[in-house]
């Protein structure tokens, strides 16, 4: 099942999408998807845990060594914003790209959980796109806000879906499309630290709790992206998600 | 004025401390401080900033240059715990200590904030105590997890007091005494990078809402804990912070 929350006439709905691609409420009723503005499907974000160089195309990409251990960074819930949503370019930057990335969704709380018992925490999947501002990459000391941390930089959604709809993730195509075009295509099989290592590995650390999110990283194929550009990422099986970049000045208007 | 949150008889109270030290609710029923659980006195926590080497002492101490911007973390709620509860000490590791340090509570959405206007953004200050084990500390790509990241070691409050209470806070004094002894001394005239500046900082790069918390770092003066020690760190006009150090497996005992 596809979890959704939607904005419909002000007020927060839980929805679930059906296979004509519907909205239902819990109530059965029926909305239409021109009717809503679509949320993060996340509805009480916790730790929102995200992986850099991830696939090994991609670090091959950048030029980097393949991480001997997952290279996790925090990001703050201001960054979460929902399908079909305005992201920005900052002004005065060179190069953001996007990142279509599979996101691990926690369900049930636990610590010290086995590789062999972390699906078991798992409620679901659902696509971001994490993106980047390549200009400051280059500062790996500390975590880099000014690349991962701004307002409506990690879109997610459309919706949750359960992992039982999904099945195996060990082979899923992962594609970006801008303006159409086919510009990221990858396979959740290069991924370097799968998601049941990556619950081992956080739960040794500190306690998973429903709401928490793993973005497992994105594969190759880069491209600065421009206001005005329509950027959709898929995962099969998962869902598609687009986002429309705006300017920061269209992005915060006359808001601050 | 100073605002907690405790636990009585098993709910979650907003209280205000006076004078004296008593509890008072909001119906003004005095409640005494043995009946009650500490809480992180902030109800609903944002987005937690961190700062590394943010005082020039405690840089040198540790053989670092002073920064030439602020190099900001992200930690998650996970870490966070009331005043006179129980932290841990890992397992297997050979250093952990402490990290007096001054919290700026942000209580008004906003962005692109200039320093002039920071303290207007400001609701209060708290105390945390940000761990730190310094086994893992020579990590710097990325945010190190291990470090900053485990399940209570942000001990923060007792409470959140209002910044009109503390006035000026360009010279406060910050203690830590371990046992009864003084290990930690130092004052905020030493941090490199002030309120006003972190707020103007983070605020060109995200949205600032009430809720999130800058936690601006700690002068030198660091030691090692074992379980069994008792912490306080204590900051001038604001609040005195205390916290028991037990083993991991006291702390989860067989919880997971």
């Amino acid at each position: 099942m596809k979890h959704a929350r939607v904005l419909h006439n002000d007020v927060e709905l839980d929805v679930t999408v059906n296979d004509q691609g519907d909205l239902v409420t819990a109530e059965g009723t029926v909305i239409s998807e021109s009717e809503v503005t679509w949320l993060s499907p996340i509805k009480k974000p916790g730790t929102i845990f995200a992986l850099g160089l991830n696939y090994a195309d991609h670090a091959a990409e950048l030029a980097f060594e393949p991480p001997k251990e997952p290279l996790v960074f925090l990001k703050g819930a201001n960054t979460l914003t929902g399908h079909k949503q305005n992201s920005y370019r900052p002004d005065n930057i060179e190069f953001q790209h996007y990142e279509c990335e599979l996101v691990a969704v926690i369900g049930k709380e636990g610590k010290n959980i086995s590789r062999e018992d972390a699906m078991d925490y798992i409620a679901g999947y659902t696509v971001c796109n994490d993106f980047a501002i390549r200009d400051y990459l280059e500062n790996y000391y500390r975590p880099n806000l000014r690349v991962k941390s701004r307002d409506s930089l990690c879109p997610i959604g459309p919706w949750l879906i359960d992992k039982e709809d999904v099945g195996d993730i060990s082979d899923l195509r992962l594609t970006t499309h801008v303006n159409g075009e086919l510009t990221q295509e990858g396979t959740t099989k290069d991924i370097i630290f799968d998601v049941p290592f990556l619950v081992e590995y956080l739960s040794k650390i500190m306690t998973l709790k429903p709401g928490d999110m793993i973005a497992t990283g994105t594969p190759k194929g880069l491209k600065d992206m421009q206001p005005g550009d329509t950027v959709v990422c898929e995962i099969e099986k998962v869902g598609a998600l687009t986002t429309y970049i705006v300017s920061e000045q269209e992005f915060y208007g006359d808001k601050y």
